[in-house]
């Protein structure tokens, strides 16, 4: 079964929006086993939609339209649905008298716009839309045998009622075609080299390392391919669930009942907000210190004068006083550290660009990294602050 | 003019990755004052791209397809063309030889993988790869008056070759056809009603508050535009440039000479973090304290016990101490403060979900905000944190 999408929305044509709808659509798609065979994104024209419309359902069986069901004018799916395959739209009286009955309970009325939100074509089935007022709906064109579906835009919207959609299909069941891999410490071009007998691999890279994504549409050949990555590249992998790295360390700190303090300069605050993103960190963060300016350190972390004047601040032994006295300070079982130079500026003849030194102290050992990583500002921090977190784990995982 | 933009790629269909590249090419198109009239992402499938790439000539003046260059069997983007077109592909001689070189220079020797990189169709103008080794192609259909641009789909490659080729079709120029308001402060639903009589108008809504898009095809037109809607939302606007707030309240703290410290709780950082994300920020922030447990706030803040078991560590007093107290620790001329409740957990009868008590102090005075923001985990800390350097912003900028 082949799926099309389009998507509807001046926004994304004129580059002022990124378009994400269509990753999610895509994704639910394919992990029922599904084909798409192309995604199209086109502006709120009459006329455009149509000829997209028509295309797509002249190359699939499944067309989904996510966008335009609004009640302005600029919202055209309904009509130009209604003249792409040539069936009347009707109001759904049901669905208008619960959007009464909600107008009513806040005291409001019912315009014309509201109102052009009930229809849908003549004979398709309503998706109600648990957030919103835009009625979404699934028409069965039956002499061809293929299906026109539409959304809302609204992404609180279209993701429930994509999901309805394919289980009014017969599509509720998912298939496990993919599988990941989040790795940290290897780079990509390693990676390709090692996989590279293996079909259906895709990497994602950025600076918190390479994600590997291993698909099939055969559970056994996925299945194998699993076994096999694993087997090459499993040293570097934190994860094979998508989650991030704060939130493995998170798992394996409250498993373990240990609880963290951060002492920052270069990442700014990064690593500590990066473990309280996960609910119920407050069980395991204690406290997180930045100390951006050589007095902070002094001052708050007890990190000595003279080492900052004898190696400066950017130092294998400043980090390991800011990692020591940020544990001392708060009491806590482990800390981390970092301090380095993110640029653009701060680099010295000695001390590189992207040079940063980051600490680990677990009461029974400290140890520093020296890591110099090349890139613009922030991407220098997230790297500094994936290498922190993953220090973690390495150590408290053993 | 019209432009339409074709994205090859498996991950993108397959639902694997987010599609990024196509946003930046339409809003060099739209700057260019062309008009966008469809945006297609195909797999890597030979038939597909083919019947884009027709689909696409037929409907429009200028055809850019990005993805399919390398030299892999995935790669079909030349071979594509070549059909649609019905034009044979030659070696780019030139390019071939430097690409030689660099191999040479390098130590590794010339595949035919990397070989089949430098082809492009007889009669194209070559774009070249200024970071790797695939060559672009613009290539004029004389008989129908149309051209067909090819760039790989690597970003920090197709950047720049998307805006040599439109240089080369004669778009060098960029006109003046958008604006932006960031506003913080107020909802969509408000700013939609206000400005309802402007058409050409884009809200995009985030914790980070709304953004104002208006667009106009004519310069004289657009200011006018931008004019009404200065006067209209002008109070909650905090900058009318494609920078963030940490950027404007950087400005600003630079500009007045002022040093700043935050205490954190449930932002966990993410104030300090967003400071130190603007270069240079290492004059005015000093550090931050991320107090997540009631010790840190005790021990490091210096806020009282009593405070926190009467009023609790989510209250008004405590929000008012934090900030006071990280202002005498560090020195700094202002700070702010958060402590609150982001969920999913922690909520109480008399404190909900969101709540946040958002502190600023100045040495002559200390203000404590109050707010209720409902929302997921990480969406709540950002408006926290949005709210609190807009409150820097707010007081620093009389």
């Amino acid at each position: 079964m082949k799926v099309f999408i389009l998507i509807t929305g001046s926004e994304f044509v004129n580059g002022l929006k990124l378009e994400k709808n269509s990753l999610f659509i895509a994704r639910e798609a394919f992990e029922r086993g599904l084909e798409v065979n192309g995604i199209g994104i086109v502006g709120d024209d009459m006329y455009q939609i149509q000829y997209f419309i028509k295309m797509a359902l002249d190359k699939s069986d499944i067309l989904i339209v996510s966008g335009g069901l609004g009640g302005t004018q600029d919202d055209l799916t309904r009509e130009a649905i209604q003249e792409a395959i040539g069936v009347h739209l009707i109001y759904d009286r049901e669905w208008l008298e619960s959007i009464k009955k909600t107008l009513k309970d806040q005291g409001r009325a019912l315009t014309d716009e509201i109102k052009k939100m009930a229809r849908l074509p003549y004979g398709s089935k309503r998706i109600e839309n648990p957030v919103g007022k835009a009625v979404g709906f699934v028409k069965i064109l039956d002499d061809v045998n293929k299906a026109v579906v539409a959304v809302p835009g609204v992404p609180s919207e279209m993701k429930p009622m994509v999901k309805k959609a394919f289980e009014m299909l017969g599509f509720k069941e998912k298939l496990k075609r993919s599988h990941i891999f989040r790795t940290f410490g290897i780079q990509e071009l390693e990676i390709d080299e090692m996989l590279k007998d293996i079909d259906g691999v895709i990497l994602n890279s950025s600076p918190k390392g390479v994600d590997i994504f291993v698909t099939d549409r055969e559970a056994f050949f996925l299945k194998n391919k699993v076994d096999v990555i694993r087997e090459r590249v499993g040293d570097y992998v934190y994860t094979e669930e998508d989650i991030e790295m704060e939130e493995v360390v998170g798992r394996l700190l409250k498993e373990k009942g240990l609880t963290v303090s951060t002492a920052e300069s270069s990442t700014g605050g990064l690593i500590v907000s990066r473990l309280v993103n996960i609910p119920g960190s407050s069980s395991y963060v204690m406290a997180g210190i930045v100390s951006y300016s050589n007095e902070a350190k002094i001052n708050i972390l007890g990190v000595s004068k003279e080492s900052i004047k004898k190696f400066g601040a950017v130092s294998d032994q400043v980090a390991r006083e800011m990692a020591e006295g940020v544990r001392r300070l708060t009491g806590t079982d482990i800390s981390v550290s970092d301090t380095g130079i993110a640029g653009p500026t701060g680099a010295t003849e000695d001390k590189p660009l992207g040079l940063h030194y980051i600490g680990y102290c677990d009461g029974e050992k400290t140890e520093v990294h020296r890591i110099v990583y090349k890139g613009e500002r922030n991407d220098v921090r997230l790297y500094v602050s994936q290498y922190a977190l993953n220090l973690i784990r390495i150590n408290i995982g053993r």
